[in-house]
């Protein structure tokens, strides 16, 4: 393993460190916590908190994303491990102004259980809240820490929707009732060049040969569903855009975002490649898609592969909440 | 060589025509070149442009700094190759708006030649435009592809302020002056941990052991200035910081700002860690960052490590220059 770190045991709480420290301007940490809040947040009064976290290893998410526009906090749990509810506790009571507050949950079963207790110690302090269980991975269904199906990239879509409704004073009942709309127009798919390497363990999550790769691989090293001999950008994008297909049913007549994001050591170069090979597949089903963003958004720490998200737009609202400017490091 | 790559001679027509479909409404392609420009060029009428490229194999730079704010346009040669004096002509003829063009070239030998020689071209045609040669790379004098010192990721500062300079409308003159004035005071030194490996050779530009990494590679692999084994991301920036302030003179009465960047293969998880161990040490000598940038801004393809920018902030309108917002896809 060689990688920039100091003591393996505290690479959460200096990264976490360094990031406030580098923009103080966006990130305020929450004091005796792995938590931030918008240094912006006193703007958000009488407005939803959307909360949203989990393992740390996704960087920019979800502290990334905290700002003007998108979460209002998040929590970061240790590598690969969902934080403690004590913890989001902490970050529902900063972000709640009154109007309540949105939980945005990956579907891993430490995430769930623990977010779900976090709600309940709020509620019973008077805080309005309530939440949504993100799975958008369609690779597998159940896997090593989630029954049903993961929440991965997607999930950045669904901050930036949310965030952008409730910058705009929208209410918690309808906040609830939106991630309900969208969340099943979300789908996403991966492939795998490499594993990640948890600096904590110092070895790699799975081991693929020199010439292989693994379609479906979840943020944490889950198996997914195929692996074969690396083939072409083209050929990559064919397999993930038909897996997409089959849920997503692409027509030319709707509307489609797509993100294609790196999962961490792979260069832009690569996701740029990617991106014409998926504008021209789409291309040949008449579709083009209306919103597109390429770059490093859900990671697995130094994980070379790619993972495709398409979201079906079905109403102009969520395109305009998609391009909604905002103020985070990572968007 | 495992990568997401069609036939490696295309990679670098690939990746442009990804990234201009991806953002048309940031990106421009210009006909029958690997050049871009602006989408919104219509709006810079009488201001002055300003144009940068070199070889590619640095995404997002430098067509990732094209828009609003930033570069006017940007050429890219082939993988760490100087693009010609013809595709630069031609994007200095789009980016002319009446007021002269602003030539932004790192210090390699075939980018300086032929960005003088499209200078020249452009000259002919009644085009006014000057330039500025970017040697920000403490670590080494005279290089495999330079003469003096090389232009690395403090270039993308340059854009930055001479891109808020040119968007305000300042002339010709007064943006070749600034240049001028903030040149001396960005300086940079990298560490790798990993050698990018070029999609065209399949190889990667050199070997470094399990353990060791090299202080003061260029972003094409050029040798650096010491090896030793991988030490502490604390020790790391001792080493860097200590470097660059052989060259700056830290004082506690300057003001700085500094851009910690990723080359590529590195997550951000390091590159926060590694921040958090800059802003302590440079604490230490009572100095806290005005202005803080950390990302993979300045890559080498698929290279493992982090070069560290210095800017020292010897006017106001400097630091205002680098806060003004920008519509790009890269910063």
């Amino acid at each position: 393993m060689k990688k920039i770190i100091n003591n393996p045991a505290d690479v959460v709480s200096e990264m976490l460190s360094g990031m406030t420290k580098a923009y103080p301007q966006i990130l305020t940490p929450i004091p005796k916590t792995a938590a931030v809040i918008r240094s912006d947040q006193a703007s958000m009064v009488n407005k939803v908190g959307l909360v949203s976290g989990g393992g740390s290893g996704h960087e920019p998410a979800h502290a990334g994303f905290v700002g003007k526009g998108m979460l209002t906090g998040a929590v970061c749990g240790q590598i690969f491990t969902s934080p403690t509810p004590d913890q989001i506790y902490e970050v529902i009571k900063a972000a709640d102004q009154g109007r309540g507050v949105f939980l945005v949950i990956k579907n891993y079963s430490g995430d769930v259980m623990n977010f779900e207790m976090a709600k309940d110690m709020a509620e019973m302090d008077g805080i309005k809240v309530d939440s949504v269980i993100v799975d958008d991975d369609i690779a597998v269904e159940n896997s090593m820490y989630t029954q049903g199906r993961r929440g991965v990239a997607g999930t950045i879509l669904v901050h930036k929707v949310l965030g952008a409704a409730a910058q705009a004073g929208t209410s918690l009942p309808e906040i609830s009732q939106l991630a309900q709309e969208i969340l099943p127009n979300i789908k996403t798919v991966a492939v795998a060049l490499s594993a990640a390497t948890n600096p904590e363990t110092g070895k790699p999550g799975f081991e693929l040969k020199n010439d292989e790769i693994e379609y479906g691989v979840g943020i944490h090293s889950e198996p997914g569903y195929r692996r074969e001999k690396i083939k072409s950008s083209q050929a990559l994008v064919t397999e993930l855009v038909s897996k997409i297909d089959q849920e997503i049913h692409f027509d030319s007549q709707k509307q489609y975002a797509v993100l294609v994001n790196g999962l961490g050591a792979t260069p832009l170069m690569e996701q740029y490649i990617f991106s014409n090979d998926l504008i021209n597949n789409l291309a040949q089903k008449q579709i083009r898609p209306v919103w597109m963003k390429v770059g490093n958004y859900m990671t697995s720490i130094d994980m070379a592969g790619i993972s495709l998200t398409v979201f079906e737009l079905q109403a102009k609202q969520w395109l305009e909440y998609l391009n909604e400017p905002v103020e985070t490091i990572g968007w």
